[in-house]
């Protein structure tokens, strides 16, 4: 069994912002040598996501919308989280809707993906350095 | 290592059910000759999920009931991504409350599942053919 | 490749809560003898998740109150599930909110988290024995 594990850095400069991911982990497969496996990729942080949708920027406005719908930032003080000094209690609960890690196949040495499946980071406590973990496993 | 990969094709004939797949993922299971592992099952579409929960009618009327209060169907015009011609903004919300994928255990070459444990495709953009994945790593 | 796998038994007295897992979980994984895997950790009751967040109360609060404004408690009969004379119609869509399962690596022996990563035990419908699972595959 191979195994093969890569940190990616992200700096997202704004709050709330959605980075497509899907050749970085691309790449990781190809350096892996793996050509039958799963590769696992997460957000490290709790208040980002990793998950795989659609690049349409205007599903990405709509997700910006939604999730502000489901969990406002403001007022801060909605948030018992906040009474930590912290203002990202909203973020915690954001990343719960967009999930913190996927699961996806390596076949043939590549991802194997439907027609639109692209890895997307989801951010929404930005502007300071995160890490994603990607470990692929297989032969 | 032993893999094994198989594609099941889903044609749901509304916008918007669930169907019970346990069974060809347990078929999936047995045709893979794996004992102990770990067994990825993923919609390859972006407005379908696979996720575990009870077979039992009442409750997927709940879930349709909640997943519609969450991310209404209509107005169309609500959802920015629809502006691309498409009507199916809120069936990529939809999945994200739903989820992509689960993943099961492989032991004794059976689930290893808990008493009420059932896979479901949830369908939220019917009416074709859609694709989903199962892979099976292990020994 | 090596496989182990085994069960914790839950028990928490109130209806929902969070207990952290993480302890737990490394134990499983030092036990395993695998230095570098994937590790999967699941619910294998639907109406609770393991998920991975802070362990701040402050935050639980927040969960807390946020899980049942998405999906309140009561009425019972604003469930169709609980016609079956259940009570927790609410819990299998709380459950959905926070997810059913977290898949983490083993890197080096051990996990392989960011700074605030903990792996909790959601209960959504407690007052009786439950059962989590983790399976580590690896070598």
């Amino acid at each position: 069994m191979r195994s093969h594990t890569v940190y990616l850095t992200m700096n997202v400069p704004a709050r709330m912002d959605f980075v497509n991911i899907t050749r970085d982990v691309e790449k990781v497969v190809a350096a892996s040598g793996v050509k039958e496996g799963l590769c696992l990729v997460n957000a490290m942080h709790i208040t980002a996501s990793v998950f795989i949708n659609d690049d349409e920027p205007g599903l990405h406005e709509d997700y910006d919308r939604w999730l502000e719908e489901l969990a406002p930032h403001e007022p801060i003080s909605r948030y018992k989280h906040n009474r930590t000094g912290e203002d990202n209690g909203d973020a915690h609960l954001k990343r719960k809707v967009m999930g913190r890690e996927v699961v996806v196949t390596v076949t043939g040495g590549k991802h194997d993906f439907g027609p639109w499946e692209q890895i997307f980071y989801g951010e929404f406590d930005g502007r300071r350095k995160k890490r994603v973990l990607v470990k692929i496993i297989g032969e």
